[in-house]
């Protein structure tokens, strides 16, 4: 469980139209798109898109059809891994931002990560519960990407926010997500409900999307230990600029801390495709961590892993997860393995002219 | 040393146009700006900027008159740090991108980051030997800055980035920076001279600013032990997701390692305005680091230290460095640190909804 940053499963086809139905279409400059999800009639009006910027593509109106939101990305240069291609860590970083600019257009959020007056007065915060995260192919740099990012119920005490990223060309959907957000006081830093005044300030904006996204089985992840796990890796620990502004360890900065007791020949020879996060604890500046990880499947030289992160002291379980890896697509691979173990195996020293 | 990411000394006084004079006028809709430089005349044609937009200012003629690159970036939710401003990294990373966005401009760009087609030819790839930068403010979250990016001459072997931070609505400089980059094979990783070939394929675009921007005194940096050090941390390992495309951890990530020593009570009442680092050796997958600080003076609450990056085995150096740092302005920051110690003492349960 940590800040802003969410589980459960995502649609199981691939591009999807989202929410269930978008016929576009134009009036005057203006594309407008309108869609029925689940019974429920939405509309959002977006400026006709300009590929190469990144800037905001947000619904101006104040009306009920701001539901959906889009935001453009372009690809950074280090936003990119050493695969060329935009890393996980990137993905979740543009979903969470989406997230934190859609609540900024409902006229409600007062600052942090997505506060609302109400949430405010009550020194409440969101955090994330639990994330999941599915992707068909990930972006290069230079490349520009669409997030549409929306909000839906998810029982009296929780919302859930969507996404599906999109290639800002061809509207392919590259990856979906969707995560599981609560409440925490962040004095006390313990959950909380959300208060009904809160609610009324954001309820709204849900869509109800449930049935385009089904729940995971995220529960159903079992705890590993030092038995039955196949890889540990020790020593792990938050570093400074891993706080956020919530001052724990962000959500997105575990995902470093589950690849670290992936096998290496797994990280240099697939790439992630889906991803089960399950946000159990906080986690502050001096956490101490351990990183499990054990397989439970493979098929056609795909994997699957299970995960957990716990605390050195007492074991106590900060996250767990599930990660599926499909083969990469070979370029040079074998050239930069090489690289990666000479690198290992000797540093050069260098004379500045 | 590692992949583009530099350190030389900057203007030692704030708000200097760079280069040495520039006159603003408008064109029809498009802003000019002229300027001269060390006895070299320079235009930069820039669109009339939209502020609240992080796509590209990029100058578009194909003339000579290309020599300062211009990029608004708009800080993101997930680059900024417990203290809600922008972290020295995300500074960083936008000097890297800008500098590379600018060698694209040259339209003799290749791949990678700022490889020409002579040194594709060769294998070669450019890395930093050095970085400065120097902060007088952070920018803060939704804040769009805009960074002037120029290269310059510096010596036979090497080239100087530098790079000036602005307000983007006040052209008030918040940073300034500046680099070395060199050439190194990478195949072989050993460092090489700048062929004649290539070097013809950017010379042309060389800003002459040295008298602008003064020489550091970064070889005067002192190398660090077990005996000097104040602070020591170990067990420091590059994450899988520290490596660039260069199969090597990014410049920028070394920035964590050297805070990692820096004294907590440095980290949460004080702020780094000013840093200086000369790159030794690159480091790889698989390197176990130790960080080493020392103070190196003190005055009127500002603290100075010197930092040493060493591998664990055999204590080869990999980074010297100098950072300093001025008080923080005062803002709830007590209950930050009672929050932050709270964390550390206690983890809760969370239970979702």
């Amino acid at each position: 469980m940590v800040t802003l940053g969410t589980s459960s499963t995502l649609c199981s086809f691939i591009g999807v139209m989202l929410p269930q139905q978008i016929n576009f279409g134009y009036r005057g400059k203006q594309e407008v798109k309108h869609a029925r999800c689940g019974g429920f009639q939405i509309k959002a009006n977006v400026k006709t898109p300009n590929k190469d910027d990144n800037s905001l593509r947000v619904t101006t109106s104040s009306t009920l059809d701001d539901f959906v939101f889009r935001q453009n990305f372009t690809i950074k240069s280090y936003e990119v891994g050493a695969n060329e291609k935009a890393s996980i860590e990137t993905l979740m970083n543009y979903f969470q931002d989406s997230a934190i600019n859609h609540f900024k257009t409902f006229g409600i959020h007062r600052g942090g990560f997505g506060s609302t007056e109400e949430m405010i007065k009550r020194n409440l915060i969101w955090v994330f519960t639990h994330m999941r995260i599915e992707t068909y192919r990930y972006p290069v740099c230079d490349e520009v990407v669409q997030v549409e990012a929306w909000m839906s119920v998810a029982g009296k005490n929780a919302v859930r926010w969507n996404w599906l990223l999109r290639d800002s060309k061809t509207y392919q959907v590259l990856s979906k997500a969707s995560s599981g957000c609560v409440m925490m006081n962040k004095l006390t830093r313990k959950l909380s409900k959300i208060p009904e005044e809160a609610r009324r300030e954001f309820e709204s904006y849900f869509v109800n999307s449930s049935r385009m996204i089904p729940e995971d089985d995220i529960k159903n992840i079992p705890k590993l230990n030092v038995i039955t796990a196949d890889y540990i890796c020790t020593d792990l620990k938050p570093r400074w600029n891993d706080l956020d502004i919530n001052l724990h360890v962000s959500n997105v900065k575990y995902i470093g801390w589950v690849l670290e007791s992936v096998p290496e020949s797994i990280l240099t020879n697939h790439e992630l495709c889906g991803m089960s996060l399950e946000y159990k604890r906080e986690c502050g500046r001096d956490s101490k961590l351990h990183s499990l990880t054990a397989i439970c499947g493979a098929n056609n030289n795909n994997v699957e892993f299970y995960h957990l992160l716990q605390l050195e002291d007492r074991g106590v379980e900060i996250l767990r997860g599930r990660t599926k890896w499909r083969p990469k697509p070979i370029r040079n691979w074998g050239l930069l393995k090489l690289l990666l173990q000479l690198q290992n195996q000797r540093h050069y020293l260098f004379h500045t002219s």
